[in-house]
């Protein structure tokens, strides 16, 4: 700590502050702290950690899917945050099976980890109350914790997807599809709760076959999508549930004739090239938010736990523009 | 194992081959079995291997970049041999960071991994030899290890851009740009030895204003494109020697009027709508050969280390075959 105050040119109490994320440090000071810090080297900072608090400094992240893009800037971001309070972040996937989820939970506990962020796979988490009553701070983010209180981030995805229906409704559309995740995920119900309300705000009625759950397998997306386009009662635009749902929507679409309104929840790369319009999560900032929750919990910060929902933000870049056909 | 044997209707034997990778079962025994481990959960099978063995179940995956989305295909691939062993996948990053690296790798050992696979940031991993001694095996990917003996598992970068530059040659260009990663990086110097070596197949020469190796931010990149093609000896062509720097050189060359080519190392997601001609790396089979190397050590396979170099592919979609400009 020494070292790291005299080559920034700070007080102790100043390292002391950007270590423990508190207030009352400039940007600019924050960043001379932190440039110190990584150039006298991680390792001497993580000892000290250790020797201070008489335990190693690591912390767990459970995730959903590691090949899914969206959790790769969340995951960057805790580990960003991990590593200025000197603890390494070691992750894991639940491949959305709850078990596995509290098989690698509990793994990681035994592991001794001194937090835990988890994307929830399941609906109950009263597996957790021992580890949490042994002192392992854990914070949920991007789906709510099941049946215990806990801290939690997520996005706002009522709101997002009920801005996203209403964009495409404001563009004169009055048949729009919906196709998300699985039913059991909390992301996927609350998105479809924001489509359903944007159309009745607007008085519109909904066709149950303009309504999937289910895989983002890209076979079953693409039979979704084909199977709204052609049927009886067939839509002029589709909002897609999520990223993976996206990217197969906007295949399919490529290959059709008649231009499509599509509106994506979540951003993609390269999506700003091919136009398409977006709901976009700040998925670094959802991984950031929870990450310093969670520190403050690790030092010693005992109120009441809390929930977060981060504001969505409409991006247009075309797709979700497009008018309906003369037909439709 | 009985359970399971029973569930999937094969023998005992056939179980074991499934769990331990070994041949002779049919992909249609394989996904019988699979299907059959993963209904009865995965927990029992996991305590069964931990008593058989006497050790907990688990591997540790270093990464170079959380956000990196080439590194997600080649988690999951490693996940998913570690769940047909009954093994738990824990990962962490180096961040590109050597001394991050040696400090994640002692702390994943320190954590009872029974086996390492690691995506070296550093040079010398002579820090391992005392844990691979202790019988913790470890395989690299992506890049090889620094002055010890291991198995290792890379794609023929060499070849891959050697037969992208090539490419471009055929298509009639004589000034090719080459923008790499840091020269640190064993991938990013393959890559350029790979286009040198096509240009001079083909007799030609190499202005030093046309290679450009560093960092790949957004803005370094975009830098290094806009330099190539408006300095005294601009190019007509740019290979980009990774993902991160296809993906800027894609949004610079979307901006400029007239069409300059362009052949990327490494799949992107969408690069099919887009038009970009890539060399595919096939990142889920690195991760799945890397990990099947690893279950065999741990099954006390103990012949010589290996190195394994998986073929690239080029595909053709558009950009790589853009002819250059009348007056190049």
């Amino acid at each position: 700590m020494k070292d790291v105050a005299a080559r920034a040119g700070v007080g102790l109490k100043t390292v002391s502050r950007v270590v423990n994320g508190e207030p009352g440090v400039t940007p600019d000071t924050e960043h001379r702290v932190q440039e110190a810090i990584e150039s006298l080297g991680f390792r001497r900072n993580d000892s000290a950690r250790v020797l201070r608090k008489g335990r190693t400094a690591s912390i767990g992240l459970v995730l959903e899917d590691l090949a899914d893009p969206f959790y790769g800037p969340l995951s960057r971001a805790v580990e960003e945050v991990a590593r200025a309070h000197g603890a390494l972040l070691i992750n894991g996937s639940s491949a959305e099976d709850p078990e596995r989820e509290q098989e690698l939970v509990l793994a990681l506990c035994a592991r001794r980890v001194d937090g835990l962020i988890v994307i929830p796979a399941g609906h109950d988490h009263r597996y957790l109350e021992p580890e949490i009553k042994a002192g392992i701070a854990t914070v949920f983010v991007d789906r709510p914790a099941g049946q215990i209180d806990a801290d939690v981030v997520l996005s706002d995805s009522f709101g997002g997807a009920r801005a996203g229906a209403a964009h495409l409704i404001a563009h004169g559309h009055r048949r729009i599809g919906f196709i998300g995740d699985q039913p059991r995920i909390h992301t996927a119900v609350e998105r479809l709760r924001g489509y359903r309300t944007a159309m009745e705000d607007a008085g519109l009625r909904v066709n149950d076959a303009w309504v999937s759950l289910g895989s983002t397998a890209p076979e079953r997306v693409r039979a979704a999508v084909t199977a709204m386009l052609t049927g009886p009662d067939p839509v002029t635009a589709i909002f897609a549930g999520n990223n993976r749902v996206t990217v197969t929507a906007v295949r399919v679409l490529a290959e059709r004739e008649r231009p499509v309104a599509l509106v994506g929840f979540d951003d993609i790369e390269l999506a700003d090239l091919l136009g398409i319009t977006v709901i976009a999560q700040d998925a670094a900032t959802l991984g950031r938010t929870a990450a310093e929750r969670l520190f403050r919990r690790l030092d010693g910060v005992d109120d009441e736990p809390s929930q977060v929902a981060l504001e969505t933000v409409l991006i247009p870049r075309g797709s979700g523009e497009i008018p309906p056909s003369a037909d439709g």
